[in-house]
């Protein structure tokens, strides 16, 4: 049988590749550290499950395409408090950042068509690009430098007739960089100047950890209205991956039209959790700056930590809970398999992602992974001790 | 901006069109009998409710990306009374039967591709074909014959060297056309023949009305286990549409390793609703056999009355909460704009699904619509006792 040319040209999640190796590690009896998933452990605000069990109507009915209303509400309450004003048809409410994300790619991008991402990225921008019959093109950084892309000629040198949108994730998945309010404002400028969409991936923006004030790209959206498009989710910011809701915010008004239509053909969104994640905004700021602080901490545990491992070369992140690094080992995959396969440390051992399938160029990021930061102070510090001596074995062995 | 040209050759939801007028015609205090949208009316059984209530996990985590075990094994649960045996690697959980129709069609349809389906069929078919740069090559059926199909030689002569896929829905949505087993198996061998995908939208299952027992091409997985995709839903099986819960069926490991791709991307599927519709598949067949006795009035009461308009021509439908009927009317979008807009009957006037939308080919169907019985039968008296008058004043003012 034959498939679409567009689905043959994806991958399987790098991140889920090493999970059978895993578990037959776990068989085994190794304890895993696992610094490979980007799934919180914080609790889930009460709020969410108090207005799930309130919910009494009979028949759980389809809500509108474009979302509950209560929800829409509640974000743009949540937008006003970071001066972003928006109008109730600027929000679509979407099943997870990650169908915005889909969404918004599938109006933009016809076969051939680019759109240009700073590498390493979320290697599920990846599958979502190549089943539109678009193309990714890199940014390309540098672990040396930070992985920093906001420099107006490195962005402008990657324009060319094909090129559709600029998509930046900020705080960065998986470098953890942050752009600042002017870096902001520059690549705004090039998406305006060169009549290009941007699209902001904002899933992280509460996990900031210098400075004292969010950062969006809504600040702009009134200076580029056609431009804008902002992919929103409560996964991360409440802790409620399971939630699936995200949002997906524009002011084009032909743009959200034909987005609408995605909307419309899968229907709508899950009813109770479009409730229970209105209730969510009800949430104070308390919540976010002990969340914030508990983050910052292990943050600054990790790369307290990663500096006892001679050769390793990273930067301190700024945002979202990763950290990207090249470890002093020939390649990160085989390390990872053999970390999981040959060696343990008192039973031990850990897991994080490999960077590679990160980046588009291929032979890119072979001795860079991504790690987590989602376990507590204690276990971060175990895992990387764990790492440390595992690098010291591996690279003595060959 | 420039947008995808597959964007671009989609429509907004036809049953929406009509939503403005409707919400005008209210604000001047007409009550409208809605036979325009398949929400069903049936109360959602207490069990998903409950499994909600209980959930007591302190942090929503995504649930894994080819849904959660405890759902697969329900479903499989399922499908074994109705004999159809299913690994668990055979069953993808997905975000309404919506998604799982979606994956599908982004799986297997490249730019150009074909794929069959029997018009009238449910418009949303459109948009998720289009979007994949695929086209539909529509089987023609006739309101004369009931809509139906189910003909070899018709099917057949539809098939070229573009062709990919059969997609059939049965009990049909709009026609209420439901296949016997004998067609259900020539289609199969057809597809073997062909070397075709055979998409089986089961959405309806449970909603026949001839016969005792349920159809489902399940039954023929063993014998095409490289064709037979199915999709399925709790929405109209449990009355739980908003929950957003369907799934997808099929034994050939090669689309199923494709679709994980799509799976992985949208990384899960909510988490409480999985937990919840795990929950229902509990429900006895004694809710089935009130639900169905229901619809089966319903739809008895609707035959009866539309019997009583002279010159209107419908069948019989067999399964679904839909009936497809061919108005003695010019145009059913003018009769319906001006149902809302001009004609009452002591305040009250009536809405349902304008049928053109529904064909690929423009201009059929024009005077066809879609009416779905998810009112109580005393509504359904009075909303076709509406209709009938309105026709005569509407022909006898032109």
């Amino acid at each position: 049988m034959k498939f679409s040319s567009k689905i043959e040209k994806c991958t399987q999640s790098p991140m889920r590749k090493f999970h059978p190796f895993a578990v037959e590690a776990e068989k085994r009896g190794i304890r895993i550290y696992h610094l490979n998933i980007g799934q919180p452990d914080v609790k889930t605000p009460p709020q969410f499950f108090e207005a799930v069990k309130n919910f009494s109507q009979p028949v759980l009915e389809y809500a509108p395409s474009p979302g509950l209303p209560v929800l829409i509400e509640a974000i743009r309450g949540y937008y006003d408090k970071l001066d972003v004003s928006l109008e109730p048809g600027n929000i679509y409410v979407t099943t997870g950042g990650s169908e915005a994300l889909a969404i918004t790619l599938q109006c933009i991008l016809d076969n051939g068509d680019e759109i240009i991402i700073p590498e390493p990225f979320y290697p599920n921008y990846n599958t979502m690009t190549n089943t539109t019959g678009g193309v990714v093109h890199p940014i390309p950084t540098d672990v040396h430098h930070g992985y920093r892309y906001a420099d107006k000629d490195l962005i402008e040198a990657q324009i060319n007739e094909k090129t559709r949108a600029i998509m930046v994730t900020t705080p960065g998945n998986p470098t953890g960089v942050v752009l600042s309010r002017d870096e902001m404002e520059m690549i705004v400028d090039i998406a305006v100047k060169h009549d290009l969409f941007l699209i902001c991936d904002e899933a992280y923006r509460e996990y900031f950890f210098e400075g004292d004030r969010l950062q969006t790209f809504g600040e702009f959206i009134d200076k580029a209205p056609e431009n804008i498009i902002i992919t929103d989710t409560v996964s991360k910011r409440f802790s409620a991956c399971g939630a699936r809701i995200g949002c997906l915010i524009s002011k084009n008004k032909e743009f959200m039209a034909h987005a609408l239509k995605y909307c419309q053909a899968r229907l709508s969104v899950a009813t109770l959790d479009q409730i229970a994640s209105a209730a969510l905004y009800d949430v104070g700021p308390e919540y976010f700056a002990e969340v914030r602080a508990e983050y910052k901490k292990r943050r600054d545990t990790l790369c307290r930590k990663l500096r006892e491992i001679p050769g390793i070369v990273f930067d301190v992140p700024g945002g979202a809970f990763y950290l990207m690094a090249a470890l002093p080992v020939d390649n990160a995959e085989k390390f990872q398999q053999w970390l999981l396969e040959e060696f343990d440390d008192n039973g031990e051992t850990v897991m994080f992602a490999p960077g590679g399938p990160m980046y588009a160029a291929p032979g890119k990021g072979k001795n860079e992974v991504r790690m987590a930061y989602v376990l507590e102070c204690d276990k971060i510090e175990r895992a990387i001790d764990i790492l440390k001596k595992a690098i010291e074995v591996y690279n003595s062995k060959s």
